[in-house]
């Protein structure tokens, strides 16, 4: 059996998990609550807790004790959509073809829940007993220093040209921190000297960048239809991409010069890297 | 010495921690680290790290071990006070006499400086390896089953009057989950059967009730120079507040009541009670 249909498994486990944390819509506040399961179960991907489970089979790792981090850090990707969408950030009214939780809800609501998810995501892990590491490691990636730090440098660039090394440096804080995250925290107990940590670092930070150029591809390739979102958002409002500073062909062939450089990382690896190969394929390759 | 005097050493103790958890306001991106601080180096009285340490006086435990805890949840106050101070949910432009954050920054800075602070709170816990009873408590507090549940709450309770029970059980949410988080945090490895836990847990539920009542109490008789908000601006909008419910005198009346139950909880601690009767007494006789 190959990853593809193991991955049906882990998604319906991390589903499970979700399902388990987030408190029923009937629970008071109703609004809140739905809003919560609006912007989690909202059609997606699952690529961060599907890269955690591939992680654990790359070192030779059960599911079983992966499960909160898989769930935990979904919910913080969940979250920064949430926010990311607020009329004062991106101001987006789609996601996914569906109305975004400001519209479909109201924005003091987006807010909170938001800030839920966010909580929920740290709630999870400690009741669910994962190592304190795990806790720190994503926490670390999601903060000022990773995830948000970089959405705030990216707003910071709207009308404005930053260098190639600015613009890296925001990708990896922005996407890739949480993609690292997501990857490394199955064996964040053993410290970033183990082996397989640095290995699983170095493929997880390969893929972060390529996932976020490959995100701008497709922002200027792709249809409204394919993606979820009206095609050519970013480059209306002259937002800072790959592909603006260097080109279409330039990007596609740096997201495939770094793929390579992934799968130099998973050949240091014990375990099955099947997975953590067939994400990788998937994330550059892909069309939504 | 009385508390009043170690109560300084303690404010001392939490400005170290928080001093170096947060990022230099030269890291980048700048201005949200220069947010940050603005948002949590801004005059307050750190209430609940004090009520942190003093319960770990209660209990006989060395201010050490809770040197985490209490900045966290510290965190998690200035992080709700950013959010709640929003154009969207409260839209006030002074807090404590001074720009709110998002009128001294900008709106996404202000929605950002928020998560980061609230995503620090456990990186900081999770590093400074607090037990992950801890961390679960004080998010189980923070999120949507506390005080964010209580803050959608009070949105929706805007230009309508709830019931008694409806508008106790926001007030236990908003801002007594967070309260009780940072008074039991120290003894939550011991779980919730342990009798000091059981005892430290009534103290804070009756002490955090009576703090919102003289809030909103404070609201109406405070006059703007002493609380650094517009007098009166709960009136203006209506708002559901316990005075409005049930007038002034029932309501001063109602919060010395809880604090009289609070002082019994106290007699059944074992060791120096003092720091959580002062913290109760200023609580509840506060004039801003």
């Amino acid at each position: 059996m190959g990853f593809s249909e193991r991955a049906n498994g882990y998604i319906e486990r991390v589903e499970a998990t979700l399902d388990r944390w987030l408190p029923a819509e009937s629970t008071e506040p109703r609004a809140l609550h739905a809003a919560l399961r609006y912007a989690v179960f909202n059609g997606g991907k699952r690529i961060r807790p599907l890269l955690s489970f591939a992680a654990a089979e790359a070192v030779g790792l059960s599911p079983k004790g992966v499960d909160a981090m898989a769930a935990a850090v979904e919910l913080i990707h969940c979250y920064s959509l949430v926010h990311d969408d607020l009329p004062a950030m991106d101001d987006d009214d789609l996601r996914r073809g569906k109305p975004t939780v400001h519209k479909a809800f109201d924005e003091a609501t987006a807010i909170l829940a938001g800030d839920a998810l966010l909580t929920l995501a740290f709630e999870g892990m400690a009741r669910d007993r994962a190592s304190s590491r795990a806790i720190g490691e994503l926490a670390a990636a999601a903060g000022s220093g990773g995830m948000v730090g970089g959405q705030a440098m990216d707003l910071a660039f709207e009308a404005t040209k930053p260098t190639r090394e600015a613009l890296e440096t925001m990708f990896r804080k922005k996407t890739g921190a949480l993609i690292r995250a997501a990857v490394v925290m199955p064996v964040a107990e053993r410290g970033a000297d183990d082996p397989s940590h640095r290995a699983l670092g170095e493929y997880a930070e390969a893929i972060g960048l390529a996932f976020q150029i490959v995100d701008d591809l497709l922002d200027i390739e792709g249809s409204t239809e394919e993606i979820g979102k009206p095609a050519g958002s970013d480059e209306a409002r002259d937002k800072a991409t790959w592909p603006a500073l260097f080109g279409l062909e330039a990007s596609r062939r740096h997201a495939d010069d770094l793929t390579e450089a992934a799968w130099a990382a998973l050949a240091r690896l014990p375990g099955d890297t099947d997975g953590l190969r067939w994400l990788g394929e998937r994330i550059v390759r892909r069309r939504s």
